[in-house]
């Protein structure tokens, strides 16, 4: 521990009662993004932000605007060409809080019960961001922040970040980093620290299978017709085989293997099938042979069916052979997988199995990559560091089987990797009523992220 | 030619725009049994129908009560023990006319445009009704009908007959017969006279498969679920085998077979593929190895998907990996398939294919069986001999892919076989806007009912 963040741990304890009003005041603004109606609130939000981001001294402050709701925008760039640059990325938007009628006390009305904040947003991720700036506001204030900083705080997270991209093309001048931070993420337990240093990247489908030209009458053309409905599930369940691997051609081509010191890593995670199936109530797990669930989970790429519509669905029977029947099918992809690759060999897949019955149609609904950190880099391991010198040991490293675009794009667009690691709880009920925060992880992660600021310089 | 249809057939032609007023007349009726709003129009072509039938002689006219719209039955049993009789089936009940505004004359305005009456239920059946009516009429009226007949006219057809079973059951002496004359049916062309002598039956089922208790995240829990709508295409499509043959056990063990004789005459029949591909706008047919288009069609059972349903069916991408998939399967069933032992053998092929991820549910929604009438029978070869009598040639004969369960309920009920010859033309819009009859096949058809009546007895 260093003079510089001891220092600072004193001024956050100290001030933590401040930063928890901070918060709550943030809290009650409500930037749901979804809702055109509360497209004030938003902007609301940005602008407190800003204010705030001003008051602790950043410089370059700005409330950029986009196509949708805006980003902000800060920089404190004091240390030095030398020193390395971090971007840290937020969102200040929130989910609906709907349904409020499950809420035990009101989604902007932020509440501390026990130990926890209950508020939408406290824990995704306000509150993640409201640690960052005081970490930054901790160091700034007893000391000289060691490292270059840029903060971007988007508002459109929620509904999936539109907007970002572009965003992040046209101004990578201003977003110049060594590499990112990403709080919008969490660890697996109040004494399990970890880090997510890879996530999946999506490639999201929809096939359209045309048969006749008109819905018919089952009786009267069953027989001498291929059903599309058949057809697609003869498609759909030929992209997997009995081993449960995916029979897209050259779909594990580019796929990056696991090395024994990964998988040893991974088995270290306190995750197993018994915890899986609880979770989701599933008897029996499934999957790719040869790989544990937690490596098929985080580690390798999936195909999964998300929507099935033919014909009649409503009650009882109606005795139509249906013209159309479609699927919604996507891919989570692992590194070094490309998304536009994955449509071509959907596309040959389609093209060397679908019969000459029938005619079909591959949409490309979206695509993202995958993201993947070394997680023996220097910011990881500054980031390993801080969890060990705040919890006393080590922590785990997962990948996450989600996709956060804005990880991938910024190894995309800006050719860096990102450190995800933020202090959300697998029970924090984020996307749902009664959302929290717990207080005693929101103020480790507080010191944590000054520890890993000091930590980036040796 | 006997003297007794000579005379009745005079009596018929010179009556042709009276029977045209009366059919007029039942067709002003909006007896659409599927609206609630319609039940006195329901009851009102009952009553009108129970007063033809008692103007032309008929005796036990009584409109019968069931659980929904009533049962006009009507009888005329003079022709003594000897003689046989016949049940005259038809439905007084006609589908909803709407979307109204793609008529070109209102649906319960009949009007004459050419040689066609257009009118919801002209051909579908009301026109067939009154011709049976009127042949009976012109020979009661010239001589002596030389055999005894039994109407039961049902106003529930266009729902699926759903009392009609249990009425049959529950009337079984009243509706005592040799065989029965279902004149809802139709002939492949003006001047292609038909008999259709089998009908298939159907077993219809809603398969529902359940994965994990909610609905999950795709990447959170991908890869280590069997996602059951994967699992459902992967049961429908091992359904089939490669040449197009249907996987239950035991499903065909007690499929009748066709022989040379009667593949030779479905060969007869002046359709082919072209026809089919043209009536379908499929491309390439399909259906199982061994059988000709027209044999698959009527002779040969079948196993479709009527719908599919699963996770997010709307615009755009979503996520989600499902907890539910239903698929609606059914199957044409021929002589001699049972729909229970169908039902238990899809419960069968289940138990046996499907993976112990998933747990699925078959619910039984609809079964009726095949029928089949002997072409050589005394009753067909009547209506065969009074065809040629019309027509100038023989009838080709069919076996209709479609199901009427009533054909099925007197084969099981009562017994007996039917002879199923209506003279509605393939293109008469039966269900469709711009319903019409061909008038000069009307007349025709009134003709060689006369004749049957009078072939019945040699």
């Amino acid at each position: 521990m260093t003079q510089l963040s001891n220092t600072a741990i004193q001024y956050a304890h100290q001030n933590r009662q401040r930063f928890l009003g901070e918060l709550i005041d943030l809290l009650k603004i409500h930037s749901v993004s979804t809702l055109p109606e509360k497209k004030g609130d938003v902007r609301q939000a940005a602008d407190w932000l800003a204010g705030k981001l001003t008051k602790i001294g950043l410089s370059g402050v700005q409330v950029l605007e986009t196509a949708g709701h805006p980003v902000v925008y800060a920089t404190y760039h004091n240390a030095g060409p030398a020193a390395p640059t971090v971007l840290i990325y937020g969102h200040y938007d929130v989910q609906p809080a709907e349904p409020l009628e499950l809420w035990e006390s009101g989604a902007f009305e932020p509440t501390v019960r026990g130990d926890n904040l209950f508020a939408r947003g406290a824990s995704d991720m306000k509150g993640q961001v409201i640690a960052s700036i005081a970490a930054i506001e901790s160091i700034l204030e007893t000391s000289k922040l060691p490292v270059n900083v840029t903060f971007i705080i988007e508002g459109e997270e929620e509904i999936g970040s539109p907007n970002l991209g572009a965003f992040i093309s046209e101004n990578k001048q201003l977003l110049s980093c060594d590499f990112a931070l990403n709080p919008d993420s969490g660890i697996l337990g109040p004494d399990i620290p970890s880090i997510t240093y890879a996530l999946r990247g999506l490639a999201y489908f929809e096939l359209r299978i045309t048969g006749p030209n008109q819905d018919l009458h089952s009786g009267l053309f069953g027989g001498i017709i291929h059903n599309p409905a058949q057809a697609l599930c003869e498609l759909v369940a030929g992209m997997h085989d009995a081993e449960g691997r995916i029979t897209l051609p050259g779909f594990y081509d580019r796929v990056r293997p696991l090395d024994a010191e990964e998988r040893a890593e991974l088995a270290r995670l306190p995750v197993n099938e018994a915890v899986y199936k609880k979770q989701t109530g599933a008897e029996v797990l499934w999957g790719e042979a040869g790989y544990t669930a937690v490596e098929r989970l985080g580690a390798r790429p999936t195909l999964e069916v998300n929507g099935l519509l033919s014909g009649f669905t409503g009650e009882g029977s109606k005795t139509v052979l249906p013209s159309k029947a479609m699927a919604k099918v996507s891919c989570r992809l692992v590194p070094d997988q490309d998304p536009n690759q994955v449509y071509q060999q959907m596309l040959e897949y389609l093209d060397k199995n679908s019969p000459n019955t029938i005619r079909y149609e591959l949409i490309k609904l979206a695509g993202a990559p995958a993201s993947i950190s070394d997680r023996n880099s220097l910011s990881v391991e500054a980031m390993a560091g801080a969890m060990e010198q705040v919890w006393g040991k080590r922590p785990v490293f997962r990948r996450e089987g989600g996709s956060v675009p804005v990880v991938g794009q910024f190894q995309q667009i800006l050719g860096v990797e990102t450190v995800n690691a933020g202090f959300g709880l697998p029970d924090d009920n984020y996307h749902a009523p009664n959302e929290k925060l717990h207080l005693p992880t929101w103020h480790r992660g507080i010191d944590t992220l000054i520890y890993f600021f000091d930590n980036l310089v040796v």
